[in-house]
């Protein structure tokens, strides 16, 4: 089975009203009054880590990927679950772990260690605290919107190559948060970009009925211009994907890459390109 | 780095208060008025289920052996966050999942889908609502409490033995959500029996100062009393362990196993027999 068969079949078990028919990122959990924000990730050695991976850098990653789906709902954290294997490193994890947990003022609430054989994995669940609701989602874009971006592409990519300038990107990201909490009275629809910005527009697009996402590839933002379309399907750079009204006066820095309009002949074009399925747009695991 | 090694040094990180210096199996948010109860429970092939196990089973015993640690709470389900790896038999362990959500009228709140290499680990972040505050704690027992078992130990482990009366009580347990929520009031402290019971008693001593629990071994009840020291060290039997009152009239079944008495020469004792090490007394993984 698949993921998308797999996640299929999970909508028919029991859900929760606050999983959105798990089509999110996120869970939203409303208790006395307040709107708590759930979101879970884990990461595998191999699949979302290289074995040879500084241990310090994935346990930042860990934390910075839960921590940017709360950025996209406009959360504030309250604090992390942690799933841990002993094993690689320990002491490294730990260091990171530390050093992001202190960076972005999130404690943890609990978790779980075991042993396990093979390659490990580590999983996290983070809780956030709405600040603005309604919260932001996924399906809320109507035809005129503008559509956003918070920063450049492909910076995780080039830390990822090796390029010095970049590897900070792409080890130690950081989550838009202060940028999602200031945004969300502002949007229509939110969400991060941990998969490439295409295959996450086109996931956002997918939420929608009837609309299609048009993409002004010039406008887009990339760390290297020359290599625009692998910036733009490259993952792991945690900016925040939004729509508004055109005429909205933003409270943070973001740059306009496209249009929502009715729906034509895909969910997602870039320029006058129709991109009418998911494969080859980012990075699927 | 052991387990307790990697959880001291994760004590010296940012904690949040409600994690109880990760001195619980759960932690506590305060929410608006309400107490949550939050828990992560994760389990690996090899060390928590043989990889030749239904995979039904297992996704049972994953949402039992969550909602146990919410049971020793007193708190009721709100719902669940499942890390699932794919790949050993997923319309198996679907079909357990649903079984199990069903029956403890739990839902799915939301989670994380992986591929990864090697044998799989699953991880799950249950959620719960405290039904009575103060919420129950490891850490309330005075000098004179009344020590008590909601249920014979054992039955897991004549289960996994292959007994038929008993593979139900291995494959299937049921955490003791009714049973933890009507004795929540009553109870000084209280913990569920994963690991053993004179392990998880040893752990409940070891959370307090200068008290020592005193068992009368021929008060426990085992479900093979020829084989009680085995029934005794052998876990996932999930009943819950508490002190109350020595006069508390208890809305449930159970049965007084010992006393807590001040501190002598251990933290506990099995008749005149002083266990003043963890070693040997339970599962510990």
């Amino acid at each position: 089975m698949d993921e998308a068969a797999f996640i299929a079949a999970l909508r028919t078990l029991p859900l929760h009203a606050g999983a959105r028919g798990l089509h999110d990122d996120v869970a939203q959990l409303e208790v006395g009054g307040e709107t708590l924000i759930l979101t879970h990730d884990s990461m595998a050695a191999g699949t979302h880590f290289r074995a040879n991976a500084d241990m310090a850098d994935v346990a930042w990653k860990l934390v910075a990927s839960n921590l940017s789906d709360l950025a996209a709902k406009g959360a504030e954290p309250v604090g992390v679950l942690l799933s841990y294997t002993l094993g690689t490193d320990d002491a490294r994890f730990l260091k990171g772990l530390d050093e992001a947990l202190t960076k972005f003022a999130v404690p943890i609430l609990g978790g779980d260690t075991i042993a396990a054989d093979g390659p490990p994995t580590f999983g996290m669940t983070a809780i956030g605290r709405a600040t603005y609701t309604p919260v932001p989602h996924r399906a809320g874009a109507v035809v005129g919107d503008a559509i956003y971006v918070t920063g450049p592409l492909g910076r995780a990519m080039l830390g990822f190559e090796g390029q010095p300038d970049y590897l900070a990107a792409f080890n130690r990201p950081h989550p838009r948060l202060a940028e999602g909490r200031a945004l969300a009275p502002f949007t229509h629809t939110m969400m991060d970009i941990s998969d490439g910005l295409l295959l996450d527009c086109w996931r956002m697009a997918q939420a929608h009925n009837d609309l299609t996402f048009q993409l002004d590839r010039a406008t887009i933002p990339v760390a290297d211009p020359n290599r625009l379309d692998e910036c733009i399907r490259w993952g792991e750079d945690y900016e925040l994907l939004f729509t508004c009204a055109p005429t909205a006066s933003l409270p943070v820095p973001a740059t306009r890459i496209g249009t929502v309009i009715e729906a034509q002949h895909g969910l997602l074009q870039l320029d006058d390109a129709v991109l009418d399925s998911s494969i080859g747009l980012g990075y699927q695991h």
